[in-house]
């Protein structure tokens, strides 16, 4: 198996037409399709269309809702709270920012909270546009189904990994964070130890409450945890992050792990934020502009790469991918031809 | 020197006493050494009464204002925006947090943004007085005259710590997080390395781009920097999130690092919700408790101590010393003597 490329609008109509055959309205399947082909363009390929399968499933399973309106619980004006009815992630949080951005008309900050939403992918594929109009984006969430990460001075799992994104603009590219509360995920650490190989870091716990670099401690008896960011030393700052998050998601949308468990699925907290009703969009850009600027600057060791902003990476692969084609992982497009055929949906050409 | 223990009114009157000394009204200086006291009463010692004699130099250097109000920017209802003028920062802070209390009743969200705030000491202390109403706040800050911290992949310093603050109700003890995005403090280093001592881990970096647990690496040529949280391998995290605080903070208050540096003091972002707002104020706290339920009862490394909650350490503590005396470390009292000798205030007694 190799890596293929492929044409983006390609990518974007195949998806589309996996998730219309498999019951979504156009428009749905087609905003589904857009944020897992985006986080493809930014090299999220875990979030991508290595994610359109399982999608697929949990709409064949039921367990993604083909159709349906989030019910709006409270309706404060500046402040949003959605039942998503498991609706499809991506679908609800584009509307949510939507609704938002409209919002913000008449609002300073508007804030949607979304309980029950279905996995909603890449969180990083959903700030450019925000940015682009000059706007701050705060978007994080968490699984109240799912666990993988440790409380800070434990070694059990109690945690999702809590990523918490935020976009914010400057002259040039806009800065673009998401960064999860722990080490690093249940995903990742399996493909290392199906692969035989070991963590970049001691990042895990194990049943004795020592940092490890082996993957194999998710998978054998007794089980450990991934640790929060900051580790065995400064786990504390994860941690109390990472309940942050889950305030701000589960405890305001008023469901999650005090629920039963409904399976795969999201709590979600957004906040855009209009420069304009602070001290001006102008002033803001200058700020940016000049931190931007003083960390780009900064010394490096001797050999080693400029300094790079949350986003710049990403936005550069985004870039050389709409001109040069998508590049697929092996084994992506091999899990969605069993749906291809099943719905009668050509697969997509490779690039030359 | 040893450590002596006073009673925590008898500090607060000796604080109070002091900064009116210094100039400050009486209802400012009683904010003022209010906060300090209460950084004492939650064991941050470096952000109690050891500031108080840092605080009455910049009053007799004119640094901090003695008077004066802060300037409103921009009232955009739910949100306001203020030049500090320099004023004492924790009147600020007390002052923005009841200025938004006040405007939840109309705003499910209210935001204040200050530029040219002088220090506000320690972000936990205001915290629990907004819990306790059963309201979250978040609460950070950062110093754009200021560095330590390098950027991830550089070795000099460009931000400061960012703290990042929160807190949330539960059905017993709030949840009361302050964390830097920084492993550690130019403070504590510097306290390490006066002492000889090595820092708890590799939390520095140096000209070579080398984690190090030497604090010298601050003090001797060619210098390094203090890591953001994450450290070498996971520092992209602790850097993304201070860029954020920069932007909530200086960016929205349009004014920060690109202005000329006017030496110690803050740029603020403090956020009040109201969960009632959201999906209610019992569902709120009904979540926040199984969370702090399902980590208080994860399990731990054989001998090892529960899992403790954010903020659960400082508040025992601080319930501790209400009761039995606030310990002031050895040197905290000298430093604040010949400020009492020179406004002819009597030192506190300490308790037997």
């Amino acid at each position: 198996m190799t890596e293929l490329r492929y044409a983006p609008e390609r990518l974007l109509e195949f998806a589309t037409r996996l998730l219309q055959q498999a019951g979504l309205a156009a428009d749905r399947a087609s905003v589904v399709a857009d944020v897992l082909v985006e986080a493809d363009l930014l090299g999220h390929d875990t979030h991508g269309l290595d994610m359109l399968a399982r999608y697929l499933d949990e709409i064949a399973g039921g367990r993604m809702a083909r159709e349906g309106e989030p019910e709006t619980l409270r309706d404060s004006g500046a402040a949003l709270t959605w039942d998503g009815r498991r609706l499809p992630g991506p679908w609800l949080v584009k509307r949510a920012i939507a609704t938002a951005r409209e919002r913000l008309a008449t609002h300073p900050t508007v804030s949607v909270v979304i309980r029950r939403s279905h996995h909603i992918g890449c969180l990083q594929a959903y700030l450019k546009p925000v940015t682009d109009e000059g706007l701050v984006i705060l978007l994080t969430c968490s699984d109240p189904s799912g666990a993988g990460v440790a409380p800070h001075g434990g070694v059990a799992s109690r945690l999702t990994p809590n990523p918490f994104a935020a976009g914010f603009p400057t002259e040039g590219e806009p800065v673009l964070l998401d960064v999860s509360m722990s080490t690093t995920t249940n995903a990742l650490t399996k493909r290392l130890y199906d692969e035989g190989e070991r963590l970049p870091g001691p990042w895990l716990v194990d049943a004795d409450g020592r940092a490890s670099d082996d993957p194999g401690i998710l998978f054998r008896e007794p089980k450990g945890a991934l640790l929060p960011v900051g580790g065995l030393d400064l786990g504390h700052k994860g941690f109390a992050l990472a309940l942050l998050v889950e305030a701000l998601t589960s405890a305001l949308a008023g469901h999650g792990r005090a629920d039963p468990a409904e399976g795969w699925g999201a709590s979600v907290f957004v906040q855009l934020i209009d420069p304009g009703a602070f001290a001006g969009r102008d002033a803001f850009v200058r700020e940016t502009t000049r931190l931007a600027e003083l960390c780009r600057t900064t010394p490096v060791a001797a050999g080693a790469p400029p300094v790079r902003l949350p986003g710049e990476r990403a936005l550069a692969r985004r870039a050389a991918q709409l001109e040069g084609g998508v590049t697929l992982r092996a084994g992506i497009p091999e899990s969605l031809r069993p749906w291809a055929d099943r719905f009668g949906v050509g697969m997509p050409a490779p690039l030359a």
